[in-house]
């Protein structure tokens, strides 16, 4: 994607601070694309809550920023204060999303710089702090780069992938997990199309996928997720690539619900099925994907979805966010580190470890 | 269901001729459940175009009602007169929705009745033509309660079926096909559940399936299509039973989009496959699925199907009407005649044969 979907602009080239946070505004895609850009905490503080970012990594990056547009103008007068200062903002940007674990991943990560560079003078440890946040949002975007370039030798000129959701640009800093080898392959001068479903209830693959793809002037087709096994079945898709919430000890890939089916049908068609995902998506202490607790969402996201009902008053809804799909129908894991194949348990240990090392 | 979707109301006991069409309003569904009582032609030829009547035998039952309603108050003089004026009134119901093949069918039947009745006088051939329109409802409910008494052999009492579409009562004059099992279920006291696939992109199975099961104190569960493989793993469904629009001559069924992936999905999850329909929608002269034509629909319905735009202007939308499930993925067709179990192509030309006799 050749749009940021959260970075920190400084107001001079001299220093990070002071500066303002960016952000695609994503409750307006895809009408109109709007940037919002704030130094104001509250602001930051609801554009987290009210998912005009949202995606773990785009979270992630943008309450970092949150924590230094929220202290860039404090008055403390010492470095313990400002540390305090961190800290008290830190507590209330984490109140914005309470189940986002990249959240509190993010916003750790800036207490932590900032009670181990109590020894910097107050204006240098607030550009200290600027730097960590833009570092987190680098970091990410090397990641997503990198998860790339693994999964682009899984395609070949000329193939249409299908994608499940939004595991793109608009979920991290820069390019996604699922989405990356789709971008790559575009710089590298290759000519991938993707068949993306809308993903109900809430529609990400139309309203976000197909946008960021559209934009990046990559050949997109929106389908119904009830289309896709007949995509399939008419030899439109060599590919399925999505991304991934959480990967257990085994292989199981928590995701998106749908991507469960998707899997299935895929392997009906011998279609190789793929998961891209950063390894600290991968969680060992989970040896099951049966063990992952699965948030069941509210009924009108599927019968009051667009304003007005679509389903009668009084009758039950079940609508689970997200499913497993068993490591069985999982042709590979890619991640920043390489490509993971069967046996997954073996093999995701041993990537872990590389990173370790 | 205990409604009846399309009937004939006559204005006394004594005569079906003076009378009304009354239907069910299904534009108005679920918010509210509103009858259209007319004998006005015009109102019913927009009720047919319109979609407030939908399914195919319940439009053939409105529109050779229709015929009735459009030639009880002809000043013709002569029997030869009023088959001119039937005729007219057949031709001008026709263009309501040109490609309605029961439309068709149920308007040339109403034809020849008035040709081959010419020696009635005026007054009797109107009331046989009355007869004819209710004989033709009347034929479709018995249909439909011997299509869900040969299916309810194939549930037991406890289980929960998933349905996709709307293959009920509202798409028939009263039972409907893939539903009529549920119903005669319930009259013999059994416990059957439904989990109703919302059915993308125009919803009939959250708008109409789940509203006339409800109706009918039937347990419905609303699912977004891309939840059924979810529940399927979870063991909450026992069979899987839909409509057909045509089946081919080898056995493979079209049916709504949505219909081959949950075949696909319930073979790997062990589940049986059912589909039920008429013998009417037995093609012979069709020896495969794939020659079957597929309808492609406006992308509008996806991306502009709630008021408010959820894809990218300019973005490509792929949106078959309909798909085709090979007849290795269906376990049993059940018809009005009995059941039909593979290998297909000899027991469709039996049962169809017995038909014959």
């Amino acid at each position: 994607m050749g749009l940021k979907t959260v970075e920190w602009i400084p107001a001079s080239s001299k220093a990070l601070i002071p500066g303002k946070l960016r952000m695609i505004e994503q409750t307006r895609l895809p009408q109109e694309l709007q940037f919002l850009e704030t130094d104001r905490l509250e602001v930051i503080w609801e554009a987290i809550h009210l998912l005009r970012v949202r995606g773990a990594p785009a979270i992630g990056v943008a309450a970092a920023m949150g924590v230094v547009a929220g202290i860039q103008q404090d008055d403390a007068e010492t470095s313990a204060a400002l540390v305090s200062a961190v800290n008290r903002t830190a507590d209330y940007l984490a109140t914005s999303r309470p189940t986002a674990v990249n959240l509190f991943w993010a916003l750790d990560r800036m207490r932590r710089v900032a009670s181990e560079n109590q020894h910097l003078n107050v204006p240098a440890l607030k550009e200290r702090l600027a730097r960590e946040a833009t570092a987190i949002r680098d970091e990410d975007a090397a990641m997503c780069r990198a998860i790339g370039e693994h999964g682009v030798t899984l395609l070949k000129d000329g193939w249409t992938i299908l994608t499940h959701c939004n595991a793109g640009g608009l979920a991290t800093a820069e390019f996604g997990t699922a989405l990356a080898p789709v971008y790559v392959a575009k710089e590298r001068g290759m000519n991938i199309r993707v068949i993306s479903d809308e993903t109900r209830p809430l529609l990400q693959g139309s309203r976000l996928t197909a946008w960021e793809l559209n934009q990046a002037g990559i050949d997109v087709t929106i389908i119904c997720d009830n289309m896709a096994a007949k995509v399939m079945r008419e030899g439109k898709v060599q590919a399925v690539l999505v991304g991934s919430d959480r990967i257990a000890a085994n292989g199981d890939v928590c995701n998106k619900i749908g991507t469960y089916g998707v899997a299935i049908l895929a392997r009906a068609h011998h279609i190789p099925f793929y998961a891209l995902a950063p390894s600290s998506t991968f969680d060992l202490s989970i040896p099951h994907g049966d063990d992952i607790p699965i948030e069941e969402r509210h009924p009108d996201e599927v019968v009051m979805g667009f304003g007005r009902r679509t389903g009668p008053e009084g009758v039950r809804v079940y609508s689970p966010a997200f499913d497993v799909t068993p490591a069985e129908y999982v042709t590979a894991i890619v991640c920043e580190k390489g490509l993971v194949r069967p046996p997954y348990g073996p093999g995701l240990r041993a990537i872990m470890e590389k990173q370790a090392t």
